[in-house]
């Protein structure tokens, strides 16, 4: 039998996202894209041929992907189709070799990784299923007995066939007879993957790999903190070339600190805590928990907290909690993201017509890329701020912002 | 003759309190009510049989009243009428013994209760009086050359008999006639107390003990500042169990840190100070002549100066200087508590229909229980805030705000 | 051939000097007015005669002017009319000997004045020209070849008779004919002190010096930065008598610190630094190439980078970036001069009529005597503060604000 082909799916389009407009799998953690990080799970399962399905945005992104000990090659999804859709694009590559696909978005722990490498030897088609103790809207397997015999998507709270949701982790050892499947599959929903797959699953031949490790998908700006969150557990301690640590600096835990980074006096990092290369934390700061990409200065009297920054940005006397910063952001003296309702209850966020519960008690400010916000500013909490727009000084934002728009008064 | 019996008045109303709801005498100063840091001064008259009149709502507070060397009674005054019904409500206890009637409410020096020891075993009538420099609304002795023959309750400014006030410190060796001119005399106005003890008075076998310490009421709630900061001068340094002192932690002066506090890098507590037991200072705070209640926290950055802060209350990057915070409130990053006026004046405060002189010229907030203020928010010099209040972020807080407010725009 | 006389005009009106109403050359840096440090550099030349015109209003302060080695006599120019006005009321004085004539409100390296020794002991007439590479509304050279043959004030731009201005340093052998063309030249423009020294070019005897070394005018209120930049550049270390250095304080660079100067814990000073006598800088400061005048208090958690502050001036955890504070100033807890536009761009301000770009990308505030400001409010960039004036809490200043405000809400 062939080795088999892994289908790295990375094409999503991420409206949800909004104000992240960075692809999913390309939002970086520890200076790799999230895809790098689910590259290197992924050879866990000894699959060393991989191609990542991409969206046309991210084709010079790409262009440099490597993992060593992977081959990797690229093909772009040109139209927002669905899983399918991504999975057809890649038809050629895999025609005559099993299959494996599998969603760059999410984060799972490695040892599911680890223990799908057995199965993946096998005959039959293996999925991974997870149980949930409330309704989730994703795909439901169907039993009969111990046997899995189909999987359906979205079934509606109260008409689950069973409590274990599909994870996207799909082994096909017959490729050719997969893709027929796709390519004959018809719906009118975006659901013909499942479909496809309820299909297969008819047969009764396959096995389902139940999981209850941590499962991170990338829905909303927000799970980017879950993600980092992970990766920041993962962290060992290390200490780059070239950087300069002035007096009376407390680092606890494990803290990365990249090439060229400057740490000035009384200042606290608390680990799990990455620092991008070139950053310069500033003096009387306190870092805590917190990923911090490269280019960045935190400026004098800086409090960032469980936060996920990006690259280049600027802060001054902020106060940064459970807040996601895409990159090349800056804020004024005493611009604070708070963090907490006065009700202590959980932080909501619109996206699109719906008003979505983050579960979240404690969740800052979610800001695109190339945002200057003015001093003395007051972002709430939840609040989400589009690319490209300014945000004056002493202002309380407490709804969305447009990308683009200039809101001074 | 028997020992006599002190009747301790600790069940007043406290309206202009507001917003402090706690007691007077139920405030909590250094772990203990001011009402025990009294009873612990009385017992330097050598009286050990104490009767306390309380407040119906302090009943289970004081339920647990214990001071080492006394033992205490209490009563309970069922309704708000003045210190002649609160001594009525005793009567039965103190029959047949001489009794000493004092206030809880008011903070005097320990050597007044010492200088008192000796009088208190006399046959007459002993008051204390206190020279005043101009007008105070209180009861002024009536003189005949040396000899008291008599008290007056606000003579109105002008009109004042002498320049010597009472404290109510007040020993009557004839319990029983006492009782009597209480229970007999009428009035339309809140002063039987001061009828009847010029009644007794005019006998003119009283002595008057005039005392120039000092002598701090709790009238209004900036009034506790004053009862802290004598309070704090009393205290010596001290560790309690458990605690924790991080590094580049300065300690000067007397300062009380209770168990299981912690101080975080780069504080500086400047004494006297009192930090209660669980309490957290956060890392680069300073913290100044203040008191500071159990389980707080005062996060990164703040300073707190000169203020009197209850239990429970959490703080971020924020100023509170001369202010009183009664417990459980907390304040976002970056909100202040102004304690200036711009042109440097006394600073008013309107208590009831009144506009009330501090006379202080530095006054922050007084904030009653259960408040939570978001970020940036300033809050004026001398405005009080009632307990269970919101108030949102970014604003400017220039009036009082009542119990239970939502004030978010 | 007699000695010459130097002739310092110190008695400008300085309009455009707003917010800033102490004259020019009296504005202190390193604790002796800017004229002190131009008689400084004047003792190059070898002058030691020296007349110094000034403005009425500073008689008094003019009273206690000495410099070492100078022999210094001054004189007041009643009226705002001009150099030539300003050189008149010396006339007396400098009648039959060589004068030199300087600007005391502008700022050029000791280098010049070293060149300028030798020239001054010539028979011709000297001045200096600086080469400029775009228009500058001052008075250019006029050349017939390499000699120089007349001088026009404010051509207008493209009607430049050469590339070089002068920068009133100009020496007269024969002060007799110099003054007898003053007073006979007649003009409705602000140009006599021009049109007779064109006069006196026209004999073709003159030489010109030029001078490619800085050159800073002080005619708007943030070029006291560009000076005090120039003047720190010349400090050196310097602790005074009865210092105070708390621990954990960072000193780096050149810092002048006064007497009796106290810089508390956790503090960091970035020279070059001029600290005057008497003042304090608080606990966790950042103070960075910056000049603060005597008796200031700095605070708590200040900021204060690249600004110029006089005597007297109050912060408390402020962020003043690029900015001028002639003094007696105080600004409340959480107030920051915002330095930055959104857009990156340059500043702009507001002067007479005319919307003057300061060429400056950071700018923060340029604030007048006896301004009060309160607690959590944001001062635009560039924004400029009249004397006298009361600024509120929780404000957004986005324009200039006259003298003796009171601006509340």
């Amino acid at each position: 039998m062939n080795n088999p082909v892994a289908v790295v799916l990375a094409g999503g389009e991420g409206k949800r996202f909004w104000p992240i407009q960075t692809s999913k799998s390309m939002v970086h953690f520890l200076g790799s894209p999230l895809l790098v990080h689910n590259l290197k799970r992924l050879k866990k399962t000894g699959i060393t041929d991989v191609i990542v399905v991409m969206h046309p945005k991210d084709k010079e992104a790409f262009s440099t992907l490597t993992v060593p000990g992977l081959s990797i090659r690229t093909v772009v999804q040109p139209e927002p189709n669905g899983m399918a859709g991504a999975v057809l694009v890649a038809a050629s590559l895999i025609a005559g070799k099993p299959c494996f696909i599998m969603n760059a978005e999410d984060l799972v722990e490695e040892r599911l990784y680890k223990e799908l490498a057995s199965s993946l030897a096998e005959d039959s088609v293996v999925s991974v299923g997870r149980k949930v103790t409330e309704y989730f809207p994703g795909s439901y397997f169907v039993f009969d007995g111990k046997r899995v015999i189909g999987v359906i998507e979205k079934p509606g709270q109260g008409n689950e066939p069973s409590d274990i949701t599909g994870l996207v982790f799909d082994y096909f050892p017959d490729s050719n007879r997969y893709i027929e499947l796709l390519r004959t599959t018809k719906s009118d929903d975006d659901d013909i993957y499942e479909k496809a797959f309820n299909e297969l699953l008819r047969d009764g031949n396959a096995k389902i790999l139940t999981y209850d490790g941590y499962w991170y998908p990338t829905k909303y700006p927000w799970h980017i903190l879950d993600i980092m969150n992970e990766l920041l557990n993962t962290i060992s301690e290390f200490r780059g070339k070239n950087i300069e640590i002035k007096s009376n600096v407390v680092i606890e835990g494990p803290v990365h600190i990249g090439d060229s980074v400057k740490v000035f006096e009384n200042t606290k990092i608390v680990g799990p805590c990455y620092i991008g290369d070139n950053t310069i934390i500033g003096n009387n700061n306190i870092i805590r928990q917190s990923h911090i990409g490269a280019g960045c200065v935190t400026g004098f009297n800086t409090d960032i907290t469980r936060s996920y920054i990006g690259d280049n940005c600027w802060f001054h006397s902020n106060y940064v909690g459970d807040s996601v910063i895409e990159g090349d952001v800056s804020m004024g003296s005493g611009t604070v993201c708070a963090n907490l309702r006065l009700d202590r209850g959980e932080i909501a966020s619109i996206v699109g017509e719906n008003r979505i519960n983050t579960r979240r008690t404690k969740l800052g400010a979610l800001i695109g890329k190339n945002v200057r916000i003015g001093v003395n500013t007051s972002i709430m909490p939840g609040v989400k701020i589009g690319r490209d727009s300014m945000i004056g000084a002493g202002l309380v934002v407490d709804h969305d912002i447009p990308n683009d728009s200039k809101k001074l008064l």
